[in-house]
Order: structure tokens, then sequence, then C-alpha cells
């Protein structure tokens, strides 16, 4: 069974949230259309709905991550649900059947909900696959697969600010080759029909034959970034350093740091993404992080909408009251599963 | 003051819960029916109930043990009350005078209940001896005295699944010397009329005089298993290896894991329990440990069920409205206390 | 712009609470009050006042400390808001750059209250000045600066137990020099118009100048002891005994802990107080730390209602009904602001 279908159940509707490759179209548009009508609660007096009440949700991380644990728990809080925080040591788990009689033992205890992050390709996908039918997964990240809630945080975000995907020039700048957040977003993007998408890298951090995804790849900034309407910047992991892969975080800077100088090339209506936690100095010069175009910490924002929706999504769970209607939720078109 | 005496109040009801040894069997029974009553609430679309709500349940874990801190959790926010988790470093709490300041602290704080997991028998104990009147107390687990909750749950899956314990051969399997487990086991079995209660091990880790608890010793699978109803199985500690107590884990498995083969000398009907985290492989092989007789899950739903009866009982909350009535609450029967 | 002025909005009421210098002796009576409204809370069957539901309270504490955590966690409970507790790295958030942004992240996450503990004298000061408007803190301790919480507490106790101020003689005893807790008392104490402040330590552990604070300095206990009606000890860091700051335990016990003996050179009516954690037999002996004048366990008790008290001023929520009218709440004076 491919991941497409677990997620999505015979109704074509989200069964769990494991990857945004495959996903369809109009579930992705749901998911936003959903995460809308969760903005306004953000800024209520009192920001709780009672759409999970008596849920349990269980943070599951097996690699630490305070920040991405922490959207999904205030946004699981604003639902209503409660909580459990777990993180796993990892040794204690490292053979996968000790993996699953840890997550059966939770599942037994009747929780409802697991937000899951592993070190592990696939990590998430096993769980689902081995959860009984009352319990779902949301993969918060998994090894360099896949992290898709961030791919449509920054979906929303994208939209919120340019108003589509059709027209638009989108660059991802970074490590493409280790980052799961790259691969979901591409496949969110190509989805959404966005103009072009390019990925720009070192040639060292570009993962061969990448232009299968969809998309366009550049080694430069200047060619990279040129009348582009959206640049994401990805987090450089500080430990590729040590490899070859990169010659030093001075001269990565120089190369691909982006600084105002650099995003000049882009459209001068460009926004720029980071998903955070950002290196100033390294992955962005913090005249751009804390510039006019920089729309990082809406993105913060956004992301626990994003995350409340897909819970409500995923526990059946109707959006509340001020959901907007311009986009109905149509069921995904039937036909295009067990491919 | 002995526990048995400090742990039920002049009416006969639970003020405590810190060991099963003397317990009267009403009571034990009483709290395999509330917990019953419980059951349904884990498999409603809205788990909670109000009974707890406004009071604070410290989860106060001198030792590690996520497995059991979390199904506490789990039981008191199904109950509505609000969790405190605290893990108090073992170094800072070495004196037991500084032990009793830390949770002086807490209940000046008007917290209501605590759950105690402490490396040192007795801890729970000396805490409860020390607590002002609207205090409660509940043993996770303190050295190698007890850990009643666990002992609970585990009657609770024998009554589920076999109906009741009058007629039933029980043989409890593993490291009988150093469990609190099966110490509370015994207790309760032998309190709840079970007809006969068996324990086997290596000559090793069978603490001797074992049987003046009214148990028969077996060193060998063989004839320990021979015609039971219910097989439980003890955790392991691997720490154990490193001492002279045992062989090999190898040789461990060859003669005490629970392997197809060994549970074919049990009754057709036979039960298998273990209170996790398994060693597949040590103590028990995975063929077993999935197979037809396995009710290592069931135990885990149980065990929430229990906990949150417990909880009720001891905070004086009624049962909720599904309570069975095939056993009423009968007050523990006076003159047997201050024995 | 000074703290003083941060900490308090255009009418005069109170926006952060960082520190007691400078604060308005009405704003601290307001305090007071409202925290006793909130002490029959603790005493109820049911603990929770609906006050901050909806609302997000996150503990930041870059320093550890479960004790403090704790009071302002069950604060925040029983005010039903929801609580993140949060612990990041020192090390991540070395610069000061990195700190705000790790705030502005929680910020963006629609938050509420950020009640932070950071060993850099300042840090809660720094963030309050770049929080958005909607976004309240309280300093829960910062380097060797300010601890108002703890102070406020401090007073409700003498409040409590002495019924004012004015013609009190206090005593606070131990190292002056690193103690935020004795700087904020210090400001709170002759605010509230106390008849005279005493310090007494070593005087290595006397800071030069300290009389400019409106207190007399001793270096004996027999001096500064005498006639006072309440003494306030300090906790004194053990690892202060690895440097020349003091010669050893044993004497310093000798010369400065709080025995029966050195009691009695203060008012028969004398009360005593310890932040805690005590350090038993090095700061205070045990006969005085449970003897009849300790109110320190009662300080517990206050410190919860103080949290509730200052989380609820800060939220703009009204007392609950309960609230005593011996002492209405004025607006602070104005004209004394923008110092």
């Amino acid at each position: 069974m491919r991941e497409t279908d677990l997620q999505i159940d015979a109704d074509g509707q989200l069964l769990h949230f494991l990857t945004t490759e495959g996903l369809h179209k109009d579930l992705m548009l749901s998911i936003l259309d959903t995460a809308e009508s969760f903005i306004t609660i953000g800024k209520r007096e009192i920001k709780k709905v009672p759409l999970l009440r008596g849920k349990t949700v269980v943070n599951l991380f097996f690699e630490t991550s305070t920040r991405t644990r922490t959207t999904f728990e205030i946004a699981a809080k604003r639902l209503s649900a409660d909580v459990i925080n777990l993180n796993p040591q990892y040794s204690s788990t490292s053979k996968g059947e000790t993996l699953l009689d840890t997550v059966r033992n939770l599942e037994a205890m009747h929780t409802d909900l697991f937000v899951v992050r592993h070190g592990n390709s696939g990590a998430a996908f096993m769980i689902a696959k081995h959860a009984p039918p009352h319990v779902r997964i949301i993969n918060a990240g998994d090894g360099r697969h896949a992290h898709p809630t961030q791919a449509m945080l920054d979906m929303f975000t994208i939209r919120a600010h340019k108003g589509g995907f059709e027209k638009l020039r989108v660059a991802i700048v970074g490590d493409i080759m280790h980052s799961r957040v790259a691969r979901s977003q591409i496949h969110a993007l190509t989805t959404l029909g966005t103009a072009e998408v390019r990925v720009i890298a070192p040639r060292t951090l570009l993962p061969a034959g990448i232009e299968r995804l969809g998309v366009h790849a550049f080694t430069d900034m200047r060619g990279g970034l040129e009348d582009v309407d959206v640049v994401i910047l990805l987090r450089l992991q500080r430990e590729r350093m040590s490899g070859a892969l990169i010659p030093s975080e001075q001269e990565y800077f120089n190369l691909y740091g982006l600084t105002e100088d650099k995003l000049a090339y882009a459209d001068k209506d460009v926004i720029v993404m980071h998903p955070g936690p950002m290196n100033r100095g390294l992955d962005i010069d913090s005249a751009v992080a804390d510039g006019a175009h920089s729309v990082i910490l809406p993105q913060v924002t956004y992301g626990i909408a994003i995350r409340m929706a897909v819970m409500a999504l995923l526990m059946g769970g109707q959006a509340p009251q001020s959901r907007p209607t311009r986009r109905t939720r149509r069921p995904a078109t039937t036909g295009r599963r067990r491919g």
C-alpha cells in the first residue's frame, strides 16, 4: 500500500496526514480553507473551540523539536483536546517492532491522534499502516522524507499573500538534498499548479534527478532568484559543515545566504519565507529576516491554524462557524485511488 | 501504624492506595467494579467525566517511568483533573526530610492527589503518613515493595477474561525476587480467593520463604505451567544479567521465556499477561506476545480504567451513571482494622 | 525606557510585572488585595475560575526551577489557562537576538502571557520591551536583578500575619550580594512603609552601598535580629562555598544559620520566612523551620494566590466575587511616570 492511498479513506476523506505527495488538490484546498476559518480563533478573546473535547492527542517525538511540538500542543489545546507529550529515547525503540509496541500501548489507552516525529523516513507511515481504525496519525517530520504540515502552512502563507499559485515563480533555497521540508513543499506547489518551482543549492546539496519532480534546478542565486515571487529558505544544518558538502559558513553565506543585494534579483513584491529556526548570518541576513518582504512570523501564526485544521479534518470535526464559503469542500474525485 | 491501616479510614473507605497487602476483599471488588464503569468512557466520543474537575493531581516520579506516568496522566485528565508532572532529581531528595519538604511544599499549593513512584520501598507510605487530611496518595511503585494499581489492573484482566478467581490456577513467571509487581499480585490473588497461585523462577530469583505468602514455588516451566489458566510474566530487568543471578539472555529465554511450546503445558484456554514493556525474545516470544492467548494490550486499556477508579474512589467521587449493579459496594467489615 | 515605566500603562495599570523597584504602593496593595480574593479558591471543592479561559500561558524557563515553574503552572491552570512549559537550552539562545527570535515565534502563535526565568539580569525587561501590545510578561527571576512575585508573596505573608508594615522591623538574612529575592523584597518593604528594614550577612556577601536602598546593614545576628518582627532567610547557594566568600558550611551555620538561640534575640511574636528550598542545617535549623514561628509553608500557599493575582491583573481580569472590600483598588496616581 502506498502512503497516498493509506492517508485517504474510501470516500476520499483524509484519514491520516503523512505526505503531500500524491495528495489531491481538492484535499489541499480543503486544508487551506479550514485553516482560514481557524485564523480568526487565534485573535479571539477566548481562543478555544470544543471540536476535540475529550480526545487525547499524543505528541510522540522520537526526535526532539520543541518548536514543532509546541505548535501542535497549542493547536490541540485550542481544539480542547487533552495533550500528552512523549519523547521516547531513540535507543529503546531502535527496533521497528519495539516502536510498534510503544505505539500499540498508547493506542490501547484509547488515545485518538498521534503526532509523530521520527528520524527514520517512513516511521509515521509504518505506524499508520498498523493503526487501529479509530486512530489518526500526523507525520510531523520523518527522516529526509516528508513534513507535510510545514508544507501546508507554507502554501497557506503563499496563498494569503499572493492570492493563488497559478502565476507564481517560487524558489526554494538551501540544502535540498537532506530536506524533508523541500520535498513536501515541491509536491504541494506542483499539485496546486504553481507556474514555476525552482530549487537553488550548491551542487553537492542538489539531489540527482531532482528535475523529475517538476522543478528547475539552479546552483546560483542570481539565476535562480530572477523575477521570483516567493523565496523559501531552508534551515542549513550546521552539522553539514563538518562534512565536505559545503566549504565554510562564510562562503555559504556569501553564495547562498539571502541578503538584500541578492533579493534585488527577485520581483519587487517578493515574499521571503523560512521554516525556522533561522541561522542569522548563515542562511539569511538579519536585514532580510526582519525586513519588509519577510513573512516569517506570519508563517508561525498560520502554522497553528494549519495544524488545527488538519487535526479537525482527521477527527471528523466541522470547522467553526466563521468558515469562509468561497471554496466549498468537495470530496476527492473517485477513481484516482488504489493506483 | 501499618500501611493496611493507613490506607483505610474509620468507615472502611479507601484513604490512600499504597498496597494490596491486607486490603479487604470487598474494597478490591469495589475497585474492580468502579473500573468496569469507566471502561465504557474510553470508548465514548467524549471521553471525559467531571469527577475531578478543579482537583490538582501531581505525578511525582522520583524514578522515571514514562509508561506508568502516562497512564496516570491520561486517567486524571479523563476525570477532568489538572495534572502536574514532576521528576525530582533523585540526588536532591536523597535525605528523607528533604523528600518530605518537597511534598509539603506541593501540599501547601493545595494539590489534592499524589501519584508517587520512588526507588525506595516505603516512600509512598512515609508520604501518606505525613500527609494532611485533604491529601490522597497513590503508590505507583516503591522499590521492591508494592505496585498496587498494576496488581489491580491484572485482577481486572483476569476477572474480565475468566469471570472470577475461585477456580483458577495462576502462575507468575520471572524475577520474583526483585518484583514489586509480583508481591502486589500475590496479595491480591490470594485475597480474591484464587484456587492456586504459583511462582516460577530460577532458584536465584526466588526469595526464601516465598511459600509463606500462600504460593507454590517452581523452578521449571513444565511443572509450573501445568494446567494453569493464567500466566503472568514479569519483565526481566536486563541489568540483572550483569550480576551472577542468571546465566545469559539466551539460556534464560530457553528455560523461562514463554514460547508456544511451553505454553502448551497450560490449559487450552490459558490467558497470557505481561505488565510491559516486553523484552521480546527474552521474557516472551513474539509468537506468544501477539498470539491468540495474549491479553497484554487489553491490560493496558484496563489500566486506565483502574487508575480512574482508584482516583475517583480516593477523591470521594461517585462512579458514572453506567456503573454495573451486579456487585454492590459494601463498606469493609469493621473489627479487622488496627490489628 | 525604565522598567518602572515599561510595566505600567498610561492609565497606571500593570502591563507587565518585571520588578518591585519603583512600583507604586497602590499597585502593590492592589496585588495583595487581589491575591486575598484568590486564597479562598484554593480551599474550594472546585478550585478553578474561568478568568484566563482560552488564554495561553508560556512558562519560559531558561534556568531550571521546578518549584517556581510549578507554582506558576498551578496558578495558571486554576485560572483555566492553557499552559505550555518550555525549557530552552541556554546555549542555543546565548545571543540576545536569538532569544528574541524564540520569543517572537511564541508570540506569533498568539500566546498571551510569558513567565520568564533567565540567568541574565534584564532578560525579562528586554523581552517586554520588544513584546507586541497584546502580550504580557512576568519576570520569574532574572540573574541577580529581581524576582518580584516572590517579593509580593512575602509581603502577602507579612501582611497576613502582622496586619501591616508601618510598625515592623524586618531583617533579611543571608547572601544579600547575589540575591534577586533580597533586592525585590527591599524595594517592596520600603515602598510599603516598613518602619525598619535590615540586612544581615557576612561582610563578603554584603554589597557596598546597600544602605542607599534604605536598609540598615548588620554583620552579626545578635545585633541584626534584636527585636525584629519578621526574619526572612535567603537560600545560601552551596556553590558559593567553593569560592572564598564564606569559610565553611559549619562556620556559616554557627554564625548565620537561624537556630532557636539566635531567634531569641527577636521579638517574641517574630515570624520566620524562607523562599525555599531550605538547606536544613545550613541556613536554618530544623527546630526553627518546623517550629511555632515558622510561616514557611503558608508562604507557598500564598505564592499560588499572588501568581494568580498578577496573572489576572495583567490579563485585565476581574477578581472573583469573594474579593474583600476593605481595600479598594485605586488607580495609581498620575504624574509619577515617565520620570
